[in-house]
């Protein structure tokens, strides 16, 4: 390793997680920069998940809702978030995707501000979240004010029921105070929603000790609960009584098994579930968030820092002549787990990493986004990275036919 | 088999689908009538799934999204419950949960009726579906007109908006005709939601043929896909470039990579898709549906309705003067795939028939539910069902001190 300023054994040493890339499945050959998209599986859950399929349904049937505790899945699966996002564990409750969660939780907060006008956003927000905004707000009748983040805060009056905003920007990894914006947003009397889907498992955010609302996640991405995993949804104990969400299905149901005609909302953050539980899904990610055990939320985020901190050293001062910017920021505590470089030809780049099996994703119109999970990777895997992208500058391999053929990456 | 008048190498003989049994894991021991609740878990599901966690996942990763077919599983899964209800294959797709299909497709189709002021609905209906027709009644300030089914015909008029009725009955298994209630929605210029949760896999329909506007069901009853599997939802062709569902989400977006911030809904099924596919969970649905494979629709209605009729037969010469009464339709061809029965200690019976590990459901305030699935129930067992019943009454098993204690049944 040429560019390795530091002998890996010096790494390692200072490295308390170090030992934790053990319990992820690292295939053979490939660079992962994509943990922020889908992490990598844990094993463990993988092999326990395989035992809900093959005892607990195949054998226990039916008898698995109350035996096997397929019934609290949901809530137990949250509680272990809980403890990722600052929360207690009783207000976090796993379910559905992060778009339904978002639904659930913005209609929520703004039945909770009738008679106000507006839904406050920002602009450069993950356009699923910008999409179901639109949804809640034609719904009650309300606008939406979508401003870069930047500007939100000047974008606050009395008019405005909700503000949704996302903790760490999807593309720029861009951390946005959650106590600045949490005060702002109460300062006018309104509600705030939080989009954790690049936060948790990576950045440590206090929900509580912010006095937030709401909160939503995924959990595919730093929570490693695979492909399509539920997400999750966080409400403040201060509001969970008083709330009433559109998507009240039976899962919701104070007394679900009485079949009453007449809904009556679980006293508990239960309310916020719909119909029945995606038991195997919420099982993959309730034990791939064992990938967490032992692990401080204090050296989750120093080894995150130290990886990103790395790339950007090392981007510096041997991309930048290629053209390569940077387009997170430098400050370390303003910046989240992953690192998005432009460039013109950042498309086909990534492309032709993909081909040797380094995986990043690219985001249009030409961001190459760089994911690093405290978890898993490594200081070598990043001078890795750093080495791929300059020889494919240096030889030109980026300027291939095929990759002027754009195709989706997810 | 004191009980049989005809041996078992005779059903055997004549039931086309007596090798689908094979298909299934069948428990040491147990006998198993929930399928209606919970369907048995089909062998090659469980491996394939085995491999999309084990391998399209840790080692494909975020490239299996297009390697592995994830794009398209919703689909695809969409596509193969077509088969089962009459419907083309492009006008299904599979996603979320029953409950929040019903909100999607009901809040597409009062959208679609404006100025309209009512929603009728089955007052018997599935709890869960009262309380999301509710949300969208409130939603979208309308009111909900809930009678029995059989008085719903006399309740249209040209203020409705929307009907939603289940096809088979939850606890009777009646049949609700669905070329007549379409045809007398379509009269008063309204539009019907088909809930086919009881249906699909076991009774056959033909939303196609007979014009009916959407329809929900359920993944993990009949269709066996496993616990908390995803929903499906059906949208008749004339209508799906019109409707404008609100769980808007990114995979219902035309071009979901293009991350543009405003909506533009794909131009087909796809629209009614919100967040990210339940990979694992579409994926053990997509090959549960396999079963069927080879399994005429015809055949499976008639093992259904010879299952259904041989345990009514042994019933009432056997039961009756125990004091249970059937509470399913005599006619078969008003009869869904499972058979109730009432009986005051109800409840202590079937926790006796679960000791003994013959399973069936409970359902409040006295039905016994029994579902027999055409893919895997004999004859046999449907005998070895009614033995234990009377066996349990004959000897007074039912009353013990810890069956006065009610729990919960899934």
């Amino acid at each position: 390793m040429k560019h390795l300023n530091t002998p890996i054994s010096t790494h390692a040493m200072h490295d308390p997680l170090a030992a934790m890339r053990e319990r992820f499945l690292i295939p053979e050959g490939v660079r992962y920069f994509d943990g922020n998209s889908l992490g990598m599986m844990p094993k463990a859950a993988a092999l326990q998940t395989q035992s809900v399929i093959t005892q607990e349904w195949a054998h226990g049937l039916i008898r698995s809702w109350s035996d096997a505790g397929w019934h609290t899945l949901a809530k137990r699966t949250g509680a272990k978030i809980a403890a990722l996002i600052g929360a207690a564990p009783e207000h976090v409750i796993a379910c559905d995707s992060t778009s339904i969660n978002l639904f659930k939780t913005l209609s929520s907060a703004v039945r909770l501000r009738p008679g106000r006008s507006k839904i406050v956003t920002d602009s450069d927000a993950f356009p699923t979240d910008l999409y179901i905004i639109e949804q809640v707000a034609k719904l009650f009748d309300l606008s939406v004010v979508a401003v870069p983040a930047k500007e939100m805060l000047q974008a606050l009056d009395h008019e405005v029921a909700a503000v949704v905003l996302t903790h760490v920007d999807y593309r720029s990894a861009e951390i946005y105070d959650m106590e600045i914006y949490t005060r702002a947003t109460h300062a006018v009397g309104a509600l705030i929603v939080w989009d954790l889907s690049h936060t948790a498992g990576a950045v440590p955010c206090e929900l509580d000790a912010c006095g937030a609302d709401f909160a939503i996640g995924c959990g595919y991405k730093y929570l490693n609960g695979g492909p399509g995993a539920p997400g999750y949804l966080y409400v403040a104990a201060r509001h969970i009584q008083d709330c009433e969400q559109p998507l009240a299905g039976w899962f919701g149901h104070a007394r679900p098994f009485d079949f009453t005609q007449n809904y009556a909302p679980a006293a508990g953050i239960e309310r916020f579930l719909c119909g029945t539980n995606p038991v195997v899904g919420l099982s993959l990610l309730f034990h791939a968030l064992d990938a967490f055990d032992g692990a401080a939320l204090s050296d989750l985020r120093e080894k995150s820092t130290r990886l990103t901190q790395h790339f950007i050293d090392g981007v510096e001062p041997r991309l930048a002549d290629h053209g390569f910017s940077i387009a997170s920021p430098r400050e370390a505590q303003r910046r989240g787990s992953h690192v998005s470089l432009r460039h013109p030809q950042g498309y086909a780049v990534m492309r032709e990493l993909t081909r040797r099996q380094i995986i990043g994703d690219f985001r249009m119109p030409d961001y190459m986004r760089f994911g690093f999970a405290p978890l898993y990777n490594t200081l070598q895997e990043v001078d890795e990275l750093i080495d791929a992208i300059e020889d494919i500058m240096l030889t030109g391999a980026w300027d291939k036919a095929e990759y002027r053929q754009r195709r989706d990456f997810t």
